[in-house]
């Protein structure tokens, strides 16, 4: 059996392949049957060719055809929605249902739709008139935009279908996806609706393009090409950290997410007063997914009390009691065993789990682990090693003021919560962390596990480093999404004709303008 | 006599100083009298202590002391503005008048002005309410900002009392400022300003602080540090590339304006119109202040005619003819000439200059450089070596065609402009140059030389690397350039009577807020 096509320029061809791989099936641990091709740089090269010929086609007005496009995208994933949903399945073990077919799939149909409106309005572009000194500004497209998805979202944040896609997209750039090698059946499903919608639409060949593996030094060349706009990734640390190194050296704005422990506090009156209900609610919290979202609670901090050993005790039953659900592949469950081992290396106590699990094909023991903030403090870096996965650590502090030590030493987070009491006893504890939280996370959360990321204009689904590359912008919530792969442009003295629509003083559009200090 | 003493934490202290240096007058050559520190790590950590507490101490009330301070300080260095225009004078050799005292002073009071407008209104932070999801989201402050000034205008960017400095501000972080080496003694009065500003304001010791030098290593502790929030550096490339590196790698944003050569494209029918009035133009662009602006046009390119010739004879008539300015230091003059020296082995020819100037103090023969189109393709990386001062080069492509690669070939710049006929006879080469200029570049102008660059709230001072970091930002134009020292802050489900107050439901300040899509 030949490998699978790539889809370069508008056609699906034969890629130029240095090798091929196949996916897996996590739930059997069994390889799957199509190859897939490993690219070469001549795929690549071809495709920034494609990419930068499609860019310098679109002009401004496209703005209606990219929403169409984004509209007729949405339309026929959910026309394909089954083979989808089957495929998916077969790729990450994930749940058909509710998990792809009910609850991700209409997420990302919804995010391609929202992104097709603000394609459509033009807000994300925020024009700017200067009357007096005749000088304009607005955000413009990027340039073509390589995307590389992460395997926990094969759809919602896949490469060719997600956040990043969409964002990339709407901005008006040309999109090389390179597909995440757990997944990719998944991806070409997308990739053949996606085609078939920018023909639909009219957009330019090379506006939608798909590689499904390269080599990592190829994917460094990618990032850094002159004809390359900007980077979204989303994917594991290590691999995210080269590609940054490369980019931030060639000056490509790059933008990442990496990791993440989202601590989340709970302050002893809370703790009194309902310490059960809130073992329930973190564990399934943790639980869900086996633990394989971005914003899994990875850290808790509690303050030594007899409350929070009640709480303890009883996570660990819930988690003993939980079947190990199964994780997306082979190297899921290799990491997690070795951030274990990591974490135990340190000190930290293992209060269940850590050992093979109960579970259906790639799967680890659901595991607590426990250490005191003063071995926190000892070694916060390391302490803070994710355990992508059905897993989460305990720190204990001895009072609150070693908790303001520990949350002054955590790394950058997407998210941090804080439990506190409605009756106002942990008021004075919380005034404490929450300033100091605040600036270690991009979403603070009272009362509430980070697990869901709804797609809201006021999500920051960001943080500062490692959580992400730069804490201005979000992945999550459009237009800010937008943002990321625009560019600042001013006109200065720029016959009016040839203005961007949306600068002319005629415009007449749905874009909101702010014209000399009002907005209009 | 005892070297001067540094700002730090509220007070003017000796220096935990590893040796001493002193400035030039460079209109001289001679040293100036006073001996400036150069900062040991020491100093540079109790300065990170102080704006770490200030930083803490401050919350979003403070708003209103932070434009009090903004205005406060603005009417001293009016007030003091005869012994810092003598001071800049001497150190910098820039005239007195018109330029220090009666434009760069009152741009800089301006600019401090706007700035406690823009942290007034707080319309910078793009508040943004989603009640259906209780998410809300809003710029916040970044954290410790360390600003590096440049050289060329020791008012309006200087690290104590420029554009980063009012906007790093302006966005409620303490600033640690370097002073440029050029000019210390500048820099120190303007702190004085600002703390005797930031007393009668009430801000928080450490909010302003001064340091003069430290050595590299110690530069990249500074930015690389885990209390420091970003960094703002406008100067010489080499520099700022290690200072990004090291900030890269610790994921600390860092905002650089690094070099720019400014191409100026002069199309066929306008020169053949107004060659001579052009020449003119383009001389006094050129020349103005030695040529040391980041927008000095150092790059002309034109296509091949009689009247590019006539031009080109024109301006080097104008250029042999204009006395050569004083460069800012020693340090300018040396890479001046080693600049002339790269391009000339890499095959631009002399037409005339490169050699000492006729002018006073540190200066350089005013120079022009010419090459093909076709050489300078042969190596666009070498051709487009920044000559920072009274310099440019030349290009004359042989036709559209190839003045097209030239474009192509450019790396990020600042500005980009194009002249062309009013007729209609250079439309057609417009439209094949603008579209590929236009990603190269921050601001596109027309029928003008990029050399004026206005406090304007349309304006891009950025564009793509090398010109800055990130084409996503500017560092002149308000409120734009607050956002490079913000972080994005969601809050999910926060509890009503913590949340800013501009993220209220029961606000009725200044601020613009988005609340479920409508502006209000």
């Amino acid at each position: 059996m030949s490998s699978a096509k790539v889809l370069i320029a508008g056609e699906w061809r034969d890629s130029d392949a240095t090798g091929t791989y196949r996916a897996e099936n996590p739930s059997t641990c069994q390889a799957l049957p199509c190859d897939y091709p490993v690219s070469s740089w001549s795929d690549c090269e071809e495709a920034l060719n494609a990419a930068t010929s499609a860019f310098l086609a679109l002009r401004s007005p496209s703005a209606e055809k990219i929403a169409n496009f984004l509209e007729r995208y949405a339309t026929l994933i959910e026309e394909r929605a089954d083979a989808l949903v089957e495929m998916a399945h077969q790729e990450t073990g994930l749940p058909k249902s509710p998990r792809l077919a009910d609850v991700e799939l209409p997420r990302t149909t919804g995010q391609l739709r929202q992104a097709a409106a603000a394609a459509r309005t033009g807000n994300w572009r925020q024009p700017i008139i200067d009357s007096a000194n005749n000088i304009r500004s607005c955000y413009g497209s990027i340039g073509p935009v390589i995307v590389f998805g992460p395997n926990n979202f094969p759809f919602a944040f896949g490469s060719i279908s997600g956040g990043d896609f969409a964002a990339a997209i709407a901005a008006g750039n040309p999109v090389i996806a390179k597909a995440n090698s757990s997944h990719p059946g998944t991806s070409k499903l997308f990739a053949e609706a996606a085609q078939d919608a920018a023909g639909a639409a009219g957009l330019p060949d090379g506006m939608v393009q798909l590689i499904y593996r390269t080599s990592h030094s190829i994917g460094e060349q990618l990032v850094t090409d002159p004809r390359t706009g900007a980077t979204g990734y989303t994917g594991a640390r290590k691999a995210g950290l080269k590609l940054k190194k490369a980019a931030d050296k060639a000056g490509k704005p790059i933008y990442l997410e990496l990791s993440s422990v989202n601590p989340v506090v709970l302050l002893p009156a809370v703790l009194e007063e309902k310490g059960a209900a809130l073992a329930e609610e973190f564990t399934s919290s943790c639980l869900m997914g086996a633990g394989q979202f971005c914003t899994n609670p990875g850290m808790l901090v509690l303050i030594k009390s007899d409350a929070a050993e009640s709480f303890i005790s009883a996570v660990i039953e819930q988690f003993s009691a939980n079947t190990s659900g199964t994780l997306l592949s082979a190297s899921v469950e290799k990491s997690l065993h070795e951030s274990h081992k990591i974490l135990t290396k340190a000190g930290a106590e293992v209060l269940c789990g850590t050992g093979e699990g109960n579970g259906t094909g790639y799967n680890v023991a659901n595991t607590l682990l426990r250490v005191t903030g003063f071995r926190f403090l000892h070694d916060p870096e390391t302490m803070q090693t994710e355990a992508f996965g059905n897993s989460s650590l305990i720190v204990v502090a001895e009072n609150i003021n070693e908790a303001e030590k520990v949350i002054a030493a955590l790394e950058g987070n997407l998210t941090g919560c804080i439990y506190s009491s409605e009756s106002g006893a942990d008021d004075a504890s919380y005034d404490r962390l929450a300033p100091v939280l605040r600036q270690k996370t991009g979403r603070l959360l009272n009362d509430k596990m980070p697990t869901g990321v709804a797609v809201s204009p006021a999500m920051n689904h960001g943080g500062p480093y490692p959580a992400t590359g730069h804490p201005g912008f979000t992945a999550v919530g459009i237009p800010a999404a937008l943002l990321r792969f625009g560019m600042l442009h001013s006109f200065d003295n720029v016959r009016a004709h040839r203005l961007p629509d949306i600068l002319k003083d005629d415009y007449d559009g749905p874009t909101q303008r702010l014209i000399d200090g009002v907005w209009k």
